[in-house]
């Protein structure tokens, strides 16, 4: 295996129209969650991947596992969990460039993710550990399973792979703080956004936050810029790379997620600095081409075609 | 005011296929709650009529708000609970008769509803005061708020009208059996469905049925039987009302409420005991029609001419 | 030419759901019009027809007009009035066994129909002139049209085919038998259903209502009984065709136009009276298998499969 | 009550796609009229608001009473006209940047508006009457009603708010500069759009416009610059208020009158003269995010939000 | 593995309304194909499944290759054919009982399916190979598949389940009885309908149908009667199990394939001759109450509930 | 009859939302041609045009001759192929600016045109005669049937159009580049567009491109610049007009052969040189602002409108 993660996926419902959702007359149906959105990105640029989670006994729980499954990801380890039920959420875009969320997910199927259903055989025999900043947000044992998931993976020389995922919905900042910088400590990559670090560790300039994560130790920095690009440093190299430039955005969501998986795998393929950076951009902008967390997700020749030449010559 | 009323109302989401909803696509916004089912049946009637409840402030109890206030019922004494939220659910039609119903409403706003939501003035300025079976299943608070609300009644001879609504979903048998009897005690009037009268009092017979009720100190007991129509008994006089046939019958959530509001107009006019039979059985085979709770209730000079002859003679 | 005919077509939006417009979020678009249904449905037959009417100069009056030269009809002759406007309906499907109609035609184009509009070229070369009793409602120089088309076809002997289609909504019953048993009089052919028959004559039976109006001059007269079939009566003979048995119907609106253009079809292939039943039984019964006026009428070799065996053997 | 106002609210069809409407197949239905519009966007910043009108007995008249209801505004003097119909309009979305309208309104309910419809208790208690310029132009008895009412305002201190709106549709431009500048004499308030001020008093320039007016006797003239933003002018002070940018404009309907609220209830609440130009325009600016006239109006926390930073922090 | 099975999928357009497919306007995705049907079926009753084909590498291809992947049946086997594209269908409901069908497989990835594409290894794990009479009808090559494939099961003791599934759109009447007996004697069990059994065999009765194909040395017969339910037959008994009633049929295709799988299943759980039936029956019942081949499969618990009590006592 | 063309047209399935076909739930039916487009266009501005091909004897092949039939084009020498299928594509809007294409149509009825399907009769009584490269790539047959349409115009001095329309999915460029520099031989008019040309003749400047035409013999060069504009040639003067700005894309599809049109009425009401190249221009750009190929072409006076001023003054 490539890469295991886990962590919460929910079901999310999309209004059919822009605007206030007491106006919305249908919905449609999607779904989304960070690190399963990972786990899909990677699948689809070929890697083997494995992602788990509690999803509820009801439909949408397997409407979770089946989509899951269809795009090649392994779910061996996902647990249907009889006594909770599967988190949703609805998406509303009005004012503000990003959606509006609201949340029906407290006391979910996936906040019951505990330490026990960490198993040390699946993770140690994957490339890479993926965690997320969402997963101890969500919930005491969740938190506790991240930490019992970063000792097996350091324990067996598995590299541990780190998006803060800042959610101020879920916990407070200094809440957050504390525990994120924990696992930076782990990690091996980190890959906050801008706004993320400045709000985690209070800097502004890439430079710096990079250099505050390698000092904890971690070997390679990826910092999301939106639509400027990114900008990486390990040990070795610093290098800022331009965004690609999209003619119309659908939804933002889910960018993030198939930015770090371009990071990923750019590193599993053991490219660049510089490739790492245009494989990450490439995905997260194509990620926006399509609503929807993972639909715009492309495969390795779709990217290939994309961060090459930008358009097909004849159709 | 002739009725008030109180309990939850949700924003209910109806699949726009049938079978499982993990295979479907979009979802179309209504509502439901059987108060408040209630409550429009009888506006649309003619009545007077208020219902309160706490809804969350979000897009969701702004929606259920709105909705009930478009219906020209009275809504001044709705609470906006800041901390909590609106609950929804999801039906599915697939191989059961009724629609599955999925749920997520636990500790929502409407939950938390409490003998502090009981304003006295409001209560004894109205005839008839309705009660359903499902406000103290939902909470501890809202079966205290419950108990609050008959006791002002009595005390100031205001009707109490109950429908035991018996839902084995949120509460056991037992439970329920023991606070339903409790509050049937207190009312004039009782109207359960026959299903729901086995299942609580042991009996099977219509008369039977009500003669318990009418031993407990009720003065009219209206027992509904689905497609079969009614039968309703009070101290001096019994009868059994045939249903009305309909062609299609679209969604049968909100027949039992509309039921209900049946009887409570024919007892606001003073009608006999056949023409309440009438009358409920009219609204509630008319609610069948339509897709969603409230949306197939009638207009008084459409029920008169349903339960009249029931087909127009020119278009 | 077969057939000519003229009359008010109009856009009809269909709401996407059962029960009150209120509650409806979304319409679909189509047309209907008694004379253009019939028009099209001897089209798809093999007929060469041709219809006539005005229309605004408009979206809604291009729509029919395109719509109906889709079909092969001939619109050689309709007028687009720049004057006034295109005429449209809601549909609304609630407690009645046929839909509730909200037109918007006051003052359309095709109530400024007037005798001008008719060209005695036009209509002498056909061998039919189709007249409906919705036209002489709409206006007076709609009725007076229709005086004059009639006295043109009388002339030149072309036949004339008549179907009352008594609309309440336009006129009162007085007016309306009055100039519908006028025209009545100068038909060849009357095709009245058997409730417009007993509110125009009085009369309850088929061979009684055949009777009147064979002793007012016409040859043919063609009873429409809905489901159950229908009677025809000439001359020399009488004959009661069972109707066809249809599994589900969508919408019965277009279906006697339908019937209509079935007798019409075989009158000019010159088929047996039985099987002019039989045609028209089978056209209007495949109007009702789809939503919409015109989309169900049959081509002939669907009709002839519809009439002979009812199921494909073999797809 | 603070605001009171009057005139024509219809049914909105809006197609589901760009293009010539003989090419869409379905509609969504919405509603629309300029002082509805007000009305809404006032009781949604917080205000107390009565709008009334004739509608029809038919289920748009219903729609439209509902709907405005279910907003919170008084609708206790709306007139159900047993006679008449209820307007309808289609939008159609194809080469010209405001939408295409095609209206079904000749003769509607609200056109039978006439000064018997005035009650002189319900204006006097309201601190503003608006008025707007399409009234006056529907029917001669709607002219009549305006007059009465501003009569009624005049002579019980009530101040006057005036949007001239002029629709050339609806009569000549000769007829509207009489009867539009007549009403401005009496105005306290005019809000008139830049292209609009030019056609009527033949002027280009904001303040030589402002001057016109308030040599009126106007106190306050607000000259709204679409994308640009708004010019604001009383006896004391002039400010230019520049429009917020907004990303995607979903539609202009309705910007206009939700710009005029802004104005009112900056009023209302004692703003300054800047200030009451911020709410104008973002009111105006939030409007044309959301498909409809009415959807996209912000609540009073919203619309602090929108003005004050037009992004949120987080989600 | 429990059963494997080959053959070729397509990806089907389901008309949003009834009637000629000219008129319909919006088309729904979903996928079909008899073998992948039996596939998907028995994997959500439990079993373990492999289902092969070849699909194009396209789109299409994607989405049949992620929807079966999705359910949980092993996909390992699927082959990608780089030079053919993925075949489709089009549903169409008119007037006939059964949709009809509208093909664009000719030359598809599937047809190319060959011995080449056999894997021995694969079906000699299987306890059952399933054979339908499609995949010899498709192309020389494939019929040439199925022949090395039941050569290869019955060499390695793999029992084989055939359904004839006769497409006289395929191929001829004389040409299919000639493949099809020929692999009915290599059978362990044969499951055809009561129409098909007769165009092969000439006979009406069940038993004697059933007892021509136990005299070709076939262990298993059952007949599928639709609504009436089936026979089965083996050497030692005979069983006629009545069909469960439905109260609405949305879709009867795939319910053919459903009722297979519930053979299977049952034979796999060593189960009576009559449970056998009640499985067969039950699944191909509840296939006929969603639209779309493969969405209304049950899970056991729901079968079971289904043939047990057929409503759900409270909600 | 002004301009006769022939040519595939194909029923054009879009998908209702972006990104990857396999995530798109619904689509929409429309229809496609390069020939079809450009003869609605024609009509659509006042031509008398008509246009040929083959269909299939199936509801595709109905809906394509109805729908143009509908425009006013005459179909009268479409030929009903009842041994072949009509071709249908499914477009993809994902990362490419134009849409992907999946096609099926190999094999299509439109395929067998053939050189006995061109009628002399036909040809020789139009003005122009419209050939575009796509003819004769799609068989032998077809390209047969273009040289001797081409011959037939030629000997009957009926003007000759020519857009090359290159399609490398279709043919090899070597084999595109001898048929289609061999027809452009014998046209009056070539229009191609400017990447089409420099891959045709290796060519990058318009004038060298077009002084490559004329010296073949070409009367008239319009290259196609897209949103530039385009660039006229013909023996005596060249100009370039500038596109229109529109200001939202909706579909390029069917923009190209909008401009022929627009270029060929302009020669048909013998405008100047520049006038053509407004309309070609105007056409194009219109096309665009509608989904799909025809929906957005505009009447003569909207066309005049759109190239006038832009914007229509008042609505």
């Amino acid at each position: 295996m490539d890469v295991v993660t886990f962590g919460e996926s929910m079901v999310v419902f999309n209004p059919d129209s822009r605007g206030p959702l007491r106006y919305v007359h249908t919905f449609s149906k999607s779904l989304g969650g960070a690190e399963m959105n990972l786990a899909i990105a990677l699948a689809r640029l070929g890697h083997s991947v494995g992602w788990f989670s509690r999803v509820g006994d009801d439909e949408f729980g397997r409407f979770i596992l089946n989509s899951v499954r269809a795009e090649g990801v392994d779910v061996s380890r996902v647990i249907i969990d009889k006594e909770s039920y599967t988190g949703i959420l609805f998406k509303e875009w009005y004012y503000t460039s990003n959606p509006n969320v609201y949340y029906y997910r407290r006391g979910s199927a996936a906040s019951k993710i505990s330490g026990d259903d960490i198993d040390e055989n699946y993770i140690k025999r994957a490339k890479i550990l993926h965690i997320t900043g969402i997963t101890p947000a969500i919930s005491e044992s969740a938190a506790e399973a991240v930490f019992k998931a970063v000792e097996i993976a350091k324990r067996n020389n598995v590299m541990i792979s780190f998006d803060p995922n800042l959610r101020l919905k879920l916990w407070s900042i200094e809440k957050a703080r504390e525990i994120l910088l924990e696992i930076a400590k782990s990690a091996n990559i980190v890959m906050p956004g801008l706004d993320e670090a400045k709000l985690l560790i209070g800097k502004n300039d890439c430079r710096e936050i990079a250099d505050y994560f390698l000092s904890l130790g971690v070997n390679l920095v990826a910092i999301k810029l939106g639509k400027e690009g990114c900008y990486l440093k390990n040990k070795n190299e610093e290098v800022y790379v331009a965004g690609y430039k999209v003619e119309k955005i659908e939804d933002t969501v889910g960018a993030g997620d198939g930015f770090d998986a371009g990071v990923l795998s750019g590193l599993l393929k053991k490219l660049t600095l510089r490739e790492c950076g245009e494989l990450a951009n490439g995905v997260g902008a194509m990620a926006t081409l399509v609503k929807g967390d993972i639909e715009g997700y492309p495969y390795w020749e779709q990217l290939m075609e994309f961060i090459g030449k930008r358009s097909k010559i004849e159709r």
